[in-house]
């Protein structure tokens, strides 16, 4: 097992920047492994792109006519059909998009940045992070229907509370386990992070912004107030789903990348890798382990067909799985059937003018709102140019379940109604929108999947080995859910234990070489 | 007064987007005035392009073979001498730089966003905020000489001043002007900022990062132990002047930008509008006011000249100007001689690989140190690429006289030194360096104006009138000082200002129109 304890070992040390070409002699063996790959989405195709490095003999069946899956950009042209509903065809102008799926990057998944370098996939900035966007809650408090810049709130917030802790410390209130001096260190610190004044005390500061900005000659600038720490918190603006700690969680911090041109760039590299190893518009309808090898049944055009392979990789979302015909054992069947996967949507808004960036120099970031909308993203890409599509909502749950149900052009309605109330120049500047719900889209049925740490006992873990020739692999099969990185993670983790399990059975071979 | 009214209004609005071509038929008379603008840094000529727009004559002197002034990126070939020593010439790869005078556009500054984009000057996101960079402690308590991730500083602090605070107000130690319902809604707010657990204690948690990463299979990462609040306070990680407000501060809150290819772009730009108009290598020595004119006297390879002048726009840093010949007042006098610029100074370290990058995923952002170095900067673009310069130093006041006061290679010897205790992988990447100390760079002799609110009365008003035909300008005539934003605004302000002056002497003229 040299190569076998050799290569993870190596990967998770960082030091190998892609799946190495095996060295090992019984790679004839290897050419006749047959391994069968369901899915060209970002796994499916680095599965199959690392497999094919080694030797193996791959083939991907994918029920759509376009590879990506999920990392999907909308742009001129693009279609979906989601249940029940008529086809959508995109009228975007050409060179507009949105990223319908995955629209960012983290800096510390590795293994993504490490395949766009390789996959020559070129990066920009995602700009997750902006001070100049709004908080908006819709008639709630003494704030609602304001636009409150998100500056005003972060900034109020901590300079509210660092001022009552001060007060508390400086009081001797409570019993701190610190010597004198860095107690002295922490009044120091509250006063610097809240911007407290000479007496300790929180009022309007410049890092909120001004009425009139400082300029040249005798304008000084003149700095807004600050909102009463109640009205504050009686609209909703410090409530935890609305104060953006968003910002704090370890994958949406700063360093945040985007695939220039659009996410799909990601996948339409993978595919120009491995492309001739892909049948699209071949849905799968049955899987079937046979006695050492698996049996596929899928469908395209022309009717139905069978494939034979020796070893299959299943990265079909686990609640499409539900439905396809399988003989896998009944904890595996329970445990797909079961499986939880977020319900979501976004839609794209092209407008003739980027309004929010020459009326209000709003350049990337989110607004967050209480209504149906939750966040609209603005676009990190091509500033300054003319036209742009805004992400005129991104919500979950009950609200993507709510605006999901609506039509295409009555989600356009709400989108545009509720977008108004914050961006008056949407009625004049608007063209046309696209509008995604995944839990309503064909081969997905769901954004990505959820898991408690109950149901990572009672269904990832049963999932995590292979039914018999079948292994299941995708974003689902990691703790990365959500991330690119998941299916790059879940492609790589596969792949070795598909690598080793054939070294397993070439043990004379390798017990020569050794 | 129509046009004096008009215009500065349609500006103040953001209605225009540049100076408009005045209407009014006296411009034979505005043909023979002639602007002599000295300097040809944004200020200068922003002034003359919008002068020019409205049919003044200029001409820009130039100290310089460059313009640009401050906005200058350090390029292969780049040169400077400073003060006592020798000539430094750069050798940068092609197409390696760092900006050694501004590097970050606000998304706020308007103006000069309405320049970048009037003068087609693309702009990508500079990134100056990042989770993934460093704290670094030399010397200093228990978490000295290790380098800490700036997202364990930030959500400790945030934990631990959540945690205090959600005790005491908890415990009725606060007499809190709040709603009961609010109280709650407080702390609801710290649970949610702090990252508290259910016993609304701090422990860490996965926004301070893992010791090792989620992944796929049975990988659910593993979190790493929050640092001790003596440790940190100790350490003096939550020191003002080191813990990072600065994110916090107006002009640092993101979106920030920076001119894609260099920040001198922006120069360029400008130049290739009013280049015709610029002498460069003509250094002024004096400056004179006559009956109803200007006389400056400058030298340049050929020895002293001579120019006559209607008007002359000064916008020579005021500690060079103090050093020339001239004959205003002696209250203009005495504030030019007082004023008082920053000591400021930045080296670029050219590697020859993105170590930063590969090795440790940190892309962007300002790593901040207690010693001379102050502050490491990694370039906020071509990511990925294979070189890249580093500003292994951006220091100021004390530290930047103690390293200004240096050889170059003394300076590149220190900020080696002191870097590779950060990154290790420095010696074995290092290229080479170029380094500017600003204070001891003539033609500048500072890095940007400071004021105090005593100096705002006694240097900085005085200056804000003309001297007879004489005008201040630049951005230490703001209060954007240290910005590219105070040049451009004081070059709108001052053109307002010498054409509200010219239309009054043609009041005769425009009372006929009216």
């Amino acid at each position: 097992m040299l190569l076998g304890g050799t290569y993870p070992a190596l990967m998770a040390l960082g030091m190998l920047k892609a799946a190495p070409a095996y060295s090992f002699e019984p790679k004839t063996n290897l050419k006749g492994k047959k391994i069968l790959i369901l899915g060209a989405g970002l796994c499916g195709m680095t599965a199959a792109y690392e497999l094919q490095k080694l030797g193996y003999d791959c083939t991907i069946l994918e029920a759509r006519d376009r590879t990506g899956g999920r990392c999907w950009s909308v742009r001129k042209d693009s279609n979906n059909q989601e249940i029940d509903s008529p086809k959508q065809i995109s009228k975007f102008d050409e060179g507009q998009y949105f990223n319908a799926g995955p629209s960012r990057i983290p800096h510390h998944h590795q293994l993504t940045l490490q395949y766009c370098k390789e996959l020559n996939v070129p990066l920009q900035i995602y700009n997750n992070v902006n001070e100049g966007s709004y908080y908006f809650a819709e008639g709630k408090g003494p704030l609602s229907n304001k636009k409150i810049k998100t500056r005003e709130v972060h900034n109020d917030m901590r300079g509210y509370m660092s001022e009552l802790l001060y007060k508390s410390i400086s009081q001797d209130k409570l019993d701190l386990d610190l010597s004198k001096d860095d107690v002295e260190k922490v009044l120091e610190y509250l006063r610097a992070e809240g911007g407290l004044d000479i007496d300790n005390l929180y009022k309007a500061s410049a890092r909120r912004g001004y009425v009139n900005p400082p300029s040249a000659s005798n304008q000084s600038g003149t700095i807004g107030n600050a909102f009463p720490l109640a009205d504050i918190l009686s609209s909703g603006l410090a409530d935890p789903d609305f104060y953006n700690v968003a910002e704090y969680t370890y994958e949406l911090q700063m360093t945040m990348f985007q695939a220039v041109g659009g996410m799909d760039k990601i996948a339409s590299a993978l595919e120009a890798k491995v492309g001739n190893l892909i049948k699209k518009s071949a849905e799968v309808t049955s899987i079937k382990n046979l006695e050492n090898s698996v049996k596929v049944v899928y469908k395209d055009g022309k009717g139905l067909h069978e494939i034979e392979a020796d070893i299959c990789i299943c990265t079909i979302p686990l609640k499409v799985l539900s439905n396809l015909e399988h003989n896998f054992s009944s904890n595996i069947s329970r445990a797909i059937d079961y499986a939880s996967y977020i319900n979501t949507g976004k839609i794209g808004l092209q407008f003739k003018r980027r309004f929010w960036e020459e009326d209000e120099q709003i350049y990337g970031g989110i607004t967050h709102t209480n209504n149906q909308l939750t966040q609209i993203f603005y676009p990190s890409n091509d500033y300054h140019s003319k036209k742009g599509v805004l992400l005129g909502y991104y919500n979950f749950n009950d609200k993507a379940i709510e605006v999901g149900a609506l039509s295409y052009s009555d989600r356009e309605k709400l989108a545009l109604e509720k977008g108004a109330l914050i961006h008056p120049q949407y009625p004049k500047e608007f063209e046309n929108s696209f509008s995604v719900s995944w839990h309503k889209t064909p081969y997905n049925l769901g954004g990505w999947a959820l898991y408690s740490s109950e149901t990572r006992e009672s269904i990832y873990k049963p999932l995590l080995k292979p039914e018999k020739q079948v292994y299941f692999a995708g974003e689902h099969m990691t703790y990365l859910n959500a991330w690119m990185a998941g299916a790059f993670e879940s492609a790589r983790s596969v792949v070795m234990d598909i690598n080793n399990r054939v070294n397993e059975r070439n043990e004379v071979y390798k017990k020569a070489e050794d």
